[in-house]
């Protein structure tokens, strides 16, 4: 399993099945949801807060920060997933429909002939 | 694009180029991330913190609403792409590894027989 | 000691001195200040994250979640009053600004004669 | 009006008066509060996240700057002070519980003879 080649309809259908097996789905909506996200966002502030801007780019090296980033991050991508299953928001969509927005909000800096 | 056929890595690729074309790189380690997907985050809080829980399962049925979640969400979306890319961290295998450990810490309930 | 007769100065003094005293100070710039602030908030959206409204408002009634809810506002304040000191922004005068522009924002409907 | 003479139970006086003048009283349940206050939280990460933390410590020498850091932490102390209202939880007696519990869990080095 890899980002390369898992549709995020994977990851979404595996953490709703996760959450229906445990009967937790009364206490997913938005708003909770939402506040769920905020405390699990809280988590990975809480290891990033003191190190400096080099030392979390570097923080990933390390295998016992990595695994925590990685718990952290997982769950704040669950709690993502869920609050598109329960608002119904194609991620993909919304992602691209935002991306057009910010293209024009954000116009990219032209580059010299011959760049990218 | 959908979720149903869009591999995680073809949103990742799209914000990571997104964010190269506007030279946005050097600030994108991951303690400014987080802090930037905590202000994201307050965003969606803004969305739903007056609404009660049964509104807010309502609220992506009003089209307004509706589009200010999905930009919302996809921001936060994007900046949890961005974590990814900036850390190493696969989300696919992030995920699959929290929630093995997740099913020790919250076992399913049994059901009876011929349930499910 | 009591909010009716504490200044809000003895409170910033106190943990200022707290943090002094474990050489703290080099940590407590105002980005990283704000990032613990988004990690103890998230510990308070943690309390309420499942919670009804209802079920919120009636928390504080119960021992342990009083003691739960006073432990992470006490965090949250604390840090409120590490900004204000890192940062010289007096608080008292800061919320008497604000809410002077709020007051604009906001305007106060206007009570019948008789009332208020 | 400063922090040196202002005692906490005044400004806690000031917010509960502006809100129950505007009726926003039914709205002020502590799991609306909490979600309030990390939307505020956002603002101010939202300042902070691109710069360095020398840049944030230098911040509120810039007069636009430091008006928007004062703005947000207003904001963010008047909702700590509406959650203290509407818990009935004392910010000076949590904060003096809380520091009791820190004294013990983060014990302060000891001193050379004859140092501070």
């Amino acid at each position: 399993m890899s980002d390369a080649t898992t549709p995020v309809a994977a990851l979404k259908d595996g953490i709703r099945r996760f959450a229906a097996e445990r009967d937790w789905d009364p206490y997913h909506n938005p708003k909770n949801l939402t506040m769920a996200l905020a405390s699990e966002v809280g988590e990975l502030c809480e290891v990033f807060r003191w190190l400096t801007p080099a030392e979390s780019a570097a923080s990933s090296a390390d295998p016992k920060l990595r695994e925590a980033i990685a718990d952290e991050l997982a769950d704040v991508a669950n709690i993502v997933f869920l609050l598109s299953e329960h608002t119904g928001i194609d991620l993909s969509e919304a992602i691209s429909a935002k991306m057009a927005k910010n293209r024009i909000k954000y116009p990219a800096p032209a580059k010299p002939a011959g760049g990218e």
